[in-house]
């Protein structure tokens, strides 16, 4: 990961690409890397969809190495759906291909004139961008279909359905998986509509004659490793409840501590939460020959993902995640799997965020669109209305908030416009400070405090009261933005956070790779100075004080069944990034 | 106009009605009085469609009394397009019978829960709020003709078309003209939306039975109004350009000017224009049987309207605004008259803001939603589309920044989410400064810098140049937000601006009147206090310096024929303000 290739998509002539040494990036990864090029070289007040928007995609610090469960892939922006900056990263097997062939990042700029379509084949011997119009508003299964039989299926692929080529602003980046299934996005943010707008269809990432990235200190980068995996595997989260259900795990937890977001966050708790949970969802997979546990990438320890079939046993999709089954079902009233294994299939194929357009579709269902409880209907908007690209389509591809602007509704669950995941945050009080803060907008993944606040893993802090909840959420949204620089899943928080020895492998796995000495400190630092330049990049993008706020029915309308409201106020939401 | 009525839609049992003295709003009018009240019981961070937000009524200072040209309604509230504060005036007969029938104010407040549609009828013995459900989805036209069988024709009235009822973020306001057209409308910033919100179809203002209002020192007033006439009417482009060729006597003028904005913002010349100038307007007009000289109002001595009659000589619509003529006209490619004055008919009848409607059209056909020039397609998506309500409908009336994010456009005209008028920022520099860094979004209204840049009214500013244009804008922008509180035509700005005896008229109109000295000073003052709090409101909504910008292009994108971009740089606009 020693050179950055940059492809000029406004070049006269045709793209034009160019690589130079990865130089102050040759040490970062992830998020650290995308957040700074965007923030050093992208323009705060250009429009998201224009060429002076850039696309970065970074694998992460221990990508492409033989250290477990690294394969996460970060894109940044400036988004298209919060007019911030933007960093969405996924599994699959993308990054460590793109890390074993050498590259620190892609730096796609600039934007052709004409209504070419091109596709980007990277290999150890060379990058070729061409024209391939054949491949125009094919979706993301089709697509892979098609191009495995140009490419096979020894490489990754990071494309866009038709979400992204029509700039939708919930559209994803669609990375393969290890069997060539588009089902881990780039999903928040918008992503997918800055690839769409550089008119690059697909990037085929083919790493053979690659070798893993070798570490400076061998000996101790092993041994750090195996006590990583170890603690990994020994942790009940990480080690039991995620392999075995899934990050739907979490559907009967939530349900039962009264946070579980029902028909557009008008209640805690969802009748008909038992019949999606993980638990069920995991029996009926196996019922049916799919998988309860699978990994997203090779070098996955967790594999928390699954094979979802339908009835007759044949592929659906893989195993809807938690949020997946929350925004589809709970949120909009729809206590069906297969419904919702169906969205979940139609997300992947189209290209959107399963999140963004999940909450879109609750909040249409309030505005009137259909009612709540219509799986038929939902299905129908996402395959005949999104995925044709309709008025309606565009509507609800543009997010919940623009769902809410077309019909009016006034309970409209986003911040910074990008829609709140699955949690509320009048139950779950350390979330609701990281949603209304984070840069990225609303975002579950920025500052997990669901772990401290109801897993009690990291701690305990009550998450009915809002005391400790900025403290909370500003270490865990420090952390997590340095874990999001390493290319290490997002789940290793879980037994970083409880056991020290294995937070100390963690340290020694990027200090045996880079051959330095890495301390809690480091770690702490980093996330510090990458979340400072996307602050600063949303500052200059017009970002305020009001920004950093959940919606106001957060505060006036109460949660059943504990009928509580957010009781953090603004003035401590203002104090998360006084560190 | 000593009292203040209060409707409280949320109450239980109904909406309830309770009358306030005016208290500090007394010698208050306008859009001081809206700006005032919003500001102080508006919370800023409120959802502009929720129980939460207040829709105000006000007429003008001189309102109600015998001063010339003094019908202007001011209708305030936090705006569903822009999220900041908004006042949007209107002529019409509206604030004359309301300053009669003694209210400084009308304040609706809250939300009725159900689907109850309401009707608000004032007369000076009573206030009467009731359900009439079968005046629900009626367009303005047929509810006039309807409600006219119940309240006759001696009344104004205040309506929201289908726009209003379904909440489009472009509804506006529609006052009824001396001969009951609905043709005078509070345009911008959606508050016809606001209405809808409250469920408020209609109020009807019946002054019979009352008086004009009297004046302090009747002689000094009825001096002043003299001479104040005499000073209108001999001012060229108030006492002749106005009178004869209406507002679209600008056509030509901007035209020749290179300030046209052609096709959404691409060039500064339409090929089109003389054919659809005033002179031309009005010759058709005059050719068919109709009128090219009409006043809005009774008691408006300027008299700048019209009456377009079609092919046939029957009545379509009021003569169109220079700022329709151009929105449907020259921005979308279209070069006919009856098209235009179709779409003007239907923007009435619908209900929505004639600026924000073109402009969205014009970015839809950057969008590729129908071809540039195409008028059957223009007013196919305003009468089959936004009438009806469809998705494409509802995103087309959601203004233009929606029909942008919809379809990916990436040049979208609008300053804080409204779309800009009728004149390139990059050829009339000095209303590229007022556009930016109004309170109210992209408004020429705000601070008409056109009159000094090309018009040479009030001085002579070059309008390539950006030297002198924060001034001039800040000045007239201090001016208009006292004008706006007067109830006073803007129009009276051209001869206040050159003749200093008929800026005096003005100040001994208003002396007279409250029977107390009346400087410069104090209408300076007025206008910066007014300005000032919707300032406030403003940042505590959310808007900061990034938000006083126009759109990157107008920096990057040379404007032919003069080949100029925006030269005004942030540090100037940031000084706006600072007076």
């Amino acid at each position: 990961m020693d050179k950055i290739l940059r492809i000029n998509m406004s070049a006269a002539g045709g793209p034009q690409q160019s690589t130079e040494a990865a130089g102050e990036y040759a040490a970062l990864g992830g998020r650290a890397t995308t957040s700074m090029i965007v923030g050093k070289e992208v323009p705060p007040d250009c429009h998201p969809l224009s060429a002076e928007n850039k696309l970065v995609i970074a694998p992460g610090m221990l990508s492409g190495t033989a250290a477990a469960i690294s394969g996460r892939i970060s894109v940044g922006c400036k988004s298209p759906l919060t007019g911030g900056i933007k960093e969405s990263n996924a599994g699959g097997q993308a990054a460590q291909v793109l890390a074993r062939l050498g590259y620190a990042a892609i730096v796609i700029e600039g934007q052709p004139a004409g209504d070419d379509l091109y596709k980007i084949h990277i290999n150890k011997d060379r990058v070729e961008i061409s024209v391939d119009n054949s491949n125009k508003l094919l979706d993301n299964y089709p697509l892979i279909a098609k191009l495995q039989k140009e490419y096979g299926d020894k490489v990754a692929y990071m494309s866009i359905g038709t979400a992204g080529e029509r700039l939708m602003a919930s559209a994803s980046i669609a990375c393969t998986d290890p069997e060539l299934r588009p089902t881990r996005h780039c999903g928040r943010g918008g992503v997918g509509a800055v690839m769409g707008s550089k008119k690059v269809k697909v990037i085929i990432l083919d790493d053979a004659g690659c070798s893993n990235r070798a570490p400076k200190d061998a000996e101790r980068f092993k041994t750090a490793n195996r006590a990583f995996v170890e603690g990994i595997r020994k942790h009940p989260v990480s080690g039991e409840g995620l392999p075995a259900y899934g990050t739907n795990v979490l559907t009967n937890v939530l349900n039962e501590a009264g946070g579980y977001p029902t028909r557009n966050f008008k209640s805690g708790q969802f009748e008909g939460a038992t019949k999606i949970s993980g638990e069920s969802q995991a029996e009926l997979e196996i019922s049916r020959g799919g998988k309860a546990t699978h990994g997203c990438h090779r070098g996955c320890v967790i594999q928390c993902s699954g094979i979802y079939n339908d009835k007759d046993g044949n592929y659906l999709t893989k195993q809807p995640e938690y949020e997946t089954v929350w925004s589809h079902g709970g949120h909009c009233g729809i206590s069906d799997l297969d419904t919702i294994a169906t969205l979940d299939y139609w997300d992947d194929n189209v290209g959107v965020d399963t999140i963004e357009m999940g909450v879109a579709i609750g909040v249409a269902m309030d505005g009137g669109v259909i009612e709540f409880g219509d799986g038929k209907g939902a299905v129908s908007l996402l395959r005949d209305e999104v995925a044709k690209g309709t008025p309606l389509g565009r509507i609800l591809g543009g997010g919940a908030g623009m769902v809410g602007k077309a019909f009016g509704v006034t309970r409209v669950p986003v911040v910074k416009n990008q829609a709140l995941p699955a949690y509320d945050p009048r139950t779950v009080q350390g979330i609701g400070v990281t949603y209304a803060t984070s840069t990225m907008g609303a975002d579950h993944t920025a500052g997990y405090a669901v772990a401290t606040n109801i897993l009690k893993v990291g701690g305990d802090v009550d998450p009915l009261k809002p005391e400790g909840q900025v403290e909370l959420s500003r270490n865990l949204q420090i952390a997590t933005t340095a874990i999001d620089s390493t290319g290490l899943c997002l789940f290793i928080a879980f037994p970083i956070l409880d056991q020290p020895e294995t937070f100390q492998s963690l340290l020694d796995l990027l200090g045996g790779f880079y051959g330095i000495e890495m301390t809690g400190d480091d770690v702490v630092a980093l996330g510090k100075n990458v979340l400072s330049v996307e602050r600063e990049f949303n500052k200059a993008a017009g970002f305020g004080p009001a920004d950093d706020r959940l919606p106001s029915f957060f505060q006036s309308e109460k949660l059943p069944p504990h009928n509580l409201t957010f009781g953090v106020t603004d003035e401590e939401l203002d104090e998360v990034y006084n560190w």
